[in-house]
């Protein structure tokens, strides 16, 4: 860090209050990775744990003086590198942002955007309602974080992503000033739709610093259906006749690898040599609905098909489902694709991923909220072994590819951030491109917010 | 016209086949108005009336060379003056632009925009499935102008606004590039969210030329509730009974003018002396929810109540509330509002018009999509008496004001257009419109597209 720069680091901390700017190198350790643990991830100049919109905002009018990069973070459970620090820059923290208030009548939460989904989701419950979004890692992750990245989860493929929520925002932009954008309000169409294009914008068009957020009324009881297939292609059979035929409240898919990872750490008795589970749910109080869950996987060849409408019972296998991701961490290194196609190209992309697991000589865990077409296959990376680290590189690239060719897409909800940014203009292409260009230095004249995420 | 412009629209009509620019003043008063009726509109240069993307790109790269004004235009029922012509200009018509397929598998439509809503929701049901926004208009707007203005409807309550069904489009660009963004993934975040933008643009940033739809299975039975009060404030409380414990599919609101303009023109049998009609619906096939319905209107002191699960019967009504705007209609010309607010203020707000009706003497008939908290203040003028048109005009932004003041909207669902565009800067105020002229400069920096529209 050269002289010019603590100089200018000084300027911000003596503008904050004490303690909010952290420059410690050991305490900056925290800010340096989000969970996709990118090698190329810096340990930022600084940290600023803002308590307000004001506080980021200084941050912001101090970064555009001095062109200095910013980097807004919420929980750091990201999976696409797009909080992971930059040597040259400051990272903006909302961990400190805690507050919320739920109205009830209104049926809207304005939160800010450091509390975890969970909490989101605990006090609307307290009131009786339900903030339906639930990505896998809704105990670790900021509401901030969620509408940055449009998180999805699983019970997506009934109720929609997160930008469906989201009714308006408070967002601090690139030159400091704060915006107010939609609001309590369930229709709103005054002026472009702002609200929707900063939700899903990963930090680049500025740092959300509240968020107004439409509850529903609590979700009704499901019931949860779990079946075990000998063969992958009748697992995701029996899924297109599900989605075909009805909407239910969840519809996840684990593979073989992903049974025996979790199997491993919790002991829950699952089938260790089933080709896949399906874990789906019903909850519109419609027995012909479980019918339905039901006759697909039997007539689609399931070996065993267990259904309940004990809830705990029920959320025991989606705890399963959920514990994928950490379960397969401890076999090494994680790299976590998130490609998506059209639900009918689901057993080619399978297919496809199992062909490349095969060609790569790779461990390919595979994990989806397969009732939206959206996998996540874990390649798992040895870190010991220097060629494997090589395979599992081109795998992860392979995989992308294969969604574009089948139609779809390089992320479905973790965001494009820094890993798969060389894959954005394969899937777009040179226009939409520049368009998303266009956009961005108009909001963010210098390049300052989030930079090398989504474009370079 | 000067001899410039016939020159330039001559090589306009060369570079398109033979019939495709209409070039005639008489056919050409087609396309002056939209339902707005503004009377500033002005009979345009002449009209494209576009057979596929690439007459619109061919009209783009001319417009964008000559400097040339293009307002886009669907079916022109739009109620805010967006699609309204400009001397100077050129209007791009989508109706000759009318191809749909439908994929029952991937549940998706991809349809060209000018196909009528009702005819994209004929193509769904074919296939047995479901396209949920409904504006009043349904029979009479183009699902292009559709997606241009977020359009609402009367499921919204329940299903959502269009933008929730929209996965992506194809939209032709100021400079006549094409581009497509989103595709038939129900899950995509690779890159900003550009559709989401696209979507209630009011075609201000580019001409949308196929649209790719997200369809839902067909709608189960409803059942009809229509309650009749003596008091306004009696229907509002009902009303904010029902959206606080339960999510019906439909929410309709009616005020006494409005029952009598739709009883003359329809002979229901209506009660003209009723202050209020409010028409529900309830999908959920649990009789809870009817149950709610009846409590509501009955603790509320609803004079009448009718309910039914003959769906027939149940759409009398709904017909009756969709006929409202064109029996009012025969009254005068209309200034027809669409302000919204937080649910709980629509009590206040229902209260605050008929206190400008009766400060403005002039004639107010509400009709509101209620559940959303989403009104329409038709203000009846008589063409034939000046001192009226100037009150009308008064009530027309004391609505407004009134709106913003009690923290909504100027429009819910019809969009800026140019006649509410002096009022968006009260609503979002300076910021918002910097970044709204921003983005709009980037995509559009001659200013050529539907100019005078949300930005002056
Ligand atoms: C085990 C596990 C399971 C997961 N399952 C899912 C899942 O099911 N669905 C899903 O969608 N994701 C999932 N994720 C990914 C991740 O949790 C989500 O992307 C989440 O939304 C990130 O939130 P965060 O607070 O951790 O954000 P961070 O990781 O801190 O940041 C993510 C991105 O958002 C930006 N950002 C954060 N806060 C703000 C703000 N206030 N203003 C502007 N930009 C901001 C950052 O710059 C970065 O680009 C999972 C992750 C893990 C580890
Ligand atoms: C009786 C009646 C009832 C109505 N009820 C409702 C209702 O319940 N809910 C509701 O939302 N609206 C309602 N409307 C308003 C109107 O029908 C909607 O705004 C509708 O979406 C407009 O569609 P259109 O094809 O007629 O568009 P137009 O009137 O032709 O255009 C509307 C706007 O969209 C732009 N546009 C049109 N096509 C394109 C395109 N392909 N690309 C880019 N821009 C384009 C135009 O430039 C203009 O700014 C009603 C109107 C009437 C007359």
């Amino acid at each position: 860090m050269g002289a010019i720069s603590s100089e200018v680091l000084a300027e911000l901390t003596a503008a904050l209050p004490d303690g909010v700017v952290l420059t410690d190198p050991d305490g900056l350790d925290k800010y340096r990775w989000d969970r996709a643990l990118d090698p190329a991830a810096e340990p930022p100049l600084a940290a600023v744990r803002a308590e307000c919109t004001e506080h980021v905002q200084t941050t912001m009018r101090w970064a555009t003086q001095h062109r200095i990069p910013v980097v807004p973070r919420g929980a750091g459970s990201g999976l696409s590198g797009g909080a992971g620090g930059i040597a040259r820059g400051v990272v903006v923290s909302t961990e400190r942002m805690r507050e919320i208030s739920v109205d009830p009548v209104t049926r809207i939460a304005v939160a800010q955007p450091g509390l975890f989904n969970a909490e989101v989701k605990k006090a609307a419950a307290e009131v009786g309602l339900w903030y339906p979004p639930d990505p896998s890692s809704f105990e670790i992750c900021s509401i901030g974080g969620n509408v940055a990245t449009n998180a999805g989860g699983l019970c997506c493929v009934k109720y929609g992503v997160t930008t469906d929520y989201v009714l308006g925002m408070q967002v601090v932009l690139a030159d400091g000033r704060a915006i107010r954008l939609g609001g309590p309000r369930v229709k709103d169409v005054a002026g472009l739709s702002l609200t929707k294009l900063f939700v899903g914008s990963e930090g680049t068009l500025g740092i959300i610093t509240e968020v107004t957020l439409r509850l529903m009324p609590a979700q009704p009881p499901a019931h949860t259906l779990v079946a075990t297939f000998r063969d992958t292609r009748d697992a995701t059979a029996a899924i297109l006749k599900i989605t075909s035929t009805m909407r239910p409240s969840m519809l996840e898919y684990m593979d073989n690898a992903s049974i025996n990872a979790v199997e491993d750490v919790m002991k829950m008795g699952l089938d260790r040599s089933a080709a896949a589970i399906v874990v789906a749910k019903s909850d519109a109080g419609d027995q012909r609905e479980i019918d339905t869950l039901l006759d697909a996987c039997h007539s689609n060849g399931c070996t065993e098909c267990f259904h309940t409408d004990d809830e705990t019972e029920g959320e025991m296998f989606v705890a399963a489902r959920r514990a994928v991701i950490p379960s397969v961490e401890r076999k090494g290194r994680l790299l976590l694709e998130d490609v998506g196609v059209p639900v009918p190209r689901l057993p080619d992309l399978v297919a496809g991923i199992e062909k490349i697991a095969d060609d790569r000589q790779v461990v390919i865990a595979l994990i989806a909220h397969a009732g939206d077409g959206n996998t996540h296959p874990l390649i798992v990376v040895d870190p010991s072994d220097p060629d494997c680290e090589r395979r599992a590189t081109l795998a992860f690239g392979e995989i992308m590819d294969l969604a574009i060719a089948l139609g779809g897409t390089i992320t479905g909800e973790h965001g494009v951030g820094r890993l798969k940014r060389p894959w954005l203009r394969d899937q777009v292409g040179d226009d939409v491109l520049d368009v998303t260009r266009a956009i961005k230095n108009a909001l963010d004249p210098l390049g300052i917010l989030n930079p090398g995420t989504i474009l370079d």
